[in-house]
């Protein structure tokens, strides 16, 4: 038995091992963050979307419900952003799903994207505890900065090769990604690759680095913890069991999805952004099931199609939503952060 | 901490929840299935390509090796067998691995399929102690000629639906295969689904069902068997890891691969088969990656593409050999079965 878990806990002063996914783009409200901090363990703000200024706003919000450490996750950007070049195949395709939604005509004129660096300006400033990126790797200087400033700093791989990047690059810890996962992969050195199943991923990682390891993928209960803990984690990232929790943001459609799903409802899927992505199959990831390889790459698919997302939402209709969900769906629960925390813990003991 | 590893042995009669993958068509010689009983594991005769002749004579050589129990794994076979459609954009990549082979023309005349009531009657005759199958369900005749020979049934599922059917067909056990398995995905309700990692596999499928869970899939150390016994499982069925022992049948080239793999190394292919299967990347698998749709279904792709197999074996040229492995594959050690046996069962203990 591999008892490395007080690891993790002192290095990010939390008390349990158990890390609440920074999952961009709305279900990370205020009140899910600070509860799972409260509860004693790691509330993330999946800041990837988020400008310098909302971020600073979001972080003091935090900070006023929580004196607890907490998280910001922010994305390394894709540089140069690609160009809009959409091939007539995914066009017809999206104007299908256009109709189905009233939707007259997509806007490609796009928001832009947050600056990294005044993301992270903001974050030392407001001195917040822990800083995880995800996409790639932040520079030496923005390392350095972070450092001195003595915030912790967790990277994001999805293979050993990603993993040993992180480390060589001074991270206190490593989120390792598995196949089973949920939303975007974090994949950065081959962005086509589906990913290893967390059992093997971390077996075939914790003797190749020394920091501590934190696992995500389909980990939906306490029993699943204590599972990765003896298999050698420091601790537990999860995101699709916090979705369906009350202080989620994430639409009523979509949690209905989770608690209604079963272990074959995921599929990976560029459709939405053009990254690989899991979420449960609905009707917008099989229509370009077929021509996937014709998508914008990310982020321009995923500004495309934001105008269907965000209609679908509105009309509370599942089938053109960003459903994002992990393997371990099946296992969701209808509870409030405090309940789930509770017998997290609780079955983690067992 | 759950502890129903008691529960497989007793069933099965074996001292180590330890079951040798039954890899059909050459690896599992007379000497590694003799040698994984004789440790005091299971040792499996892959029986898929083997007519009852050929599968009573390797029994019989078995029994002579071995008085521990063992098992014989078939295949469901499809029926009706498709037609034979080969596409031209299929023709011309195998025309060209036929050239860097030198192969003058693919035989398409092929050897006809084992019959399973055949061999089910060899397996009752000869008193083998356990028969696995794969692929699919046995009937219920089947199952009960089996049940009247006192021969312990396994199953092999990939989701939880499949796992309920092999219960409810009255199995004694069911190998639960992960998506990080090599070789061929067992799926039969969709064999397209590309598989659920082994964790949330385990955990969304222990407590639905009742007989004791054999998982597969990336397992390469006792650590890790200790870590799915410890999440529910009963039994650990490893394929790969016996690959590269001295006592395997593998080519050298398929072991060397092995030996030279990483986590990233391995991919899930049609290529070979017409099935998805698992092994570590290489040219045949890469040469077909873009027109999979257009193969030939199972079995047809797997007799169209034996001459290439088989010739690139005689060269000695891994690039056209089917390399399967899990995802644990660069866990892999070059030992005897003695020695791997016992570092297993050394490694669970701690």
């Amino acid at each position: 038995m591999h008892s490395t878990q007080t690891n993790i806990n002192q290095i990010l002063n939390i008390t349990h091992p158990i890390i609440q996914a920074p999952m961009a783009g709305g279900p990370c409200t205020l009140e899910l963050v600070c509860s799972v901090s409260n509860c004693g363990g790691l509330g993330s703000i999946g800041a990837g979307y988020l400008t310098a200024e909302k971020l600073r706003v979001e972080i003091q919000a935090v900070k006023n419900q929580t004196t607890n450490p907490f998280s910001v996750n922010v994305f390394i950007p894709v540089d140069p952003i690609p160009e809009l070049e959409m091939r007539n195949v995914i066009l017809d395709r999206l104007r299908m799903c256009m109709e189905e939604l009233d939707i007259e005509h997509l806007d490609f004129t796009f928001d832009e994207l947050p600056s990294l660096d005044e993301q992270l300006d903001v974050v030392i400033e407001e001195g917040v505890p822990v800083l995880s990126f995800t996409f790639g790797l932040l520079s030496v200087d923005q390392i350095i900065k972070l450092k001195k400033a003595n915030i912790k700093i967790v990277g994001t791989a999805t293979c050993l090769k990603e993993a040993q990047a992180i480390e060589d690059l001074g991270c206190d810890a490593v989120v390792l990604q598995g196949f089973e996962a949920g939303g975007h992969r974090g994949s950065f050195l081959d962005t086509n690759f589906p990913g290893i199943g967390l059992s093997s991923l971390l077996a075939q990682t914790k003797d190749q680095i020394k920091i501590p390891i934190i696992v995500a993928g389909g980990i939906m209960n306490g029993y699943q913890i204590a599972g990765v803990l003896n298999m050698g984690a420091s601790g537990a990232q999860m995101g699709t069991a916090f979705l369906t929790t009350k202080e989620s943001g994430a639409s009523p459609e979509w949690k209905s999805a989770i608690l209604n799903s079963t272990d074959t409802s995921t599929v990976l899927t560029k459709a939405f952004s053009g990254k690989l992505a899991r979420g449960i199959r609905n009707k917008f990831s099989a229509v370009f099931e077929d021509c996937e390889k014709y998508l914008c790459p990310y982020p321009i698919m995923n500004e495309v199609t934001k105008p269907i997302r965000m209609k679908a939402k509105q009309l509370g209709i599942p089938d053109y939503q960003s459903l994002w969900a992990g393997q371990g769906s099946g296992l969701a629960r209808e509870l409030s952060v405090v309940e789930l925390m509770e017998i997290l813990v609780d079955e983690m003991k067992k």
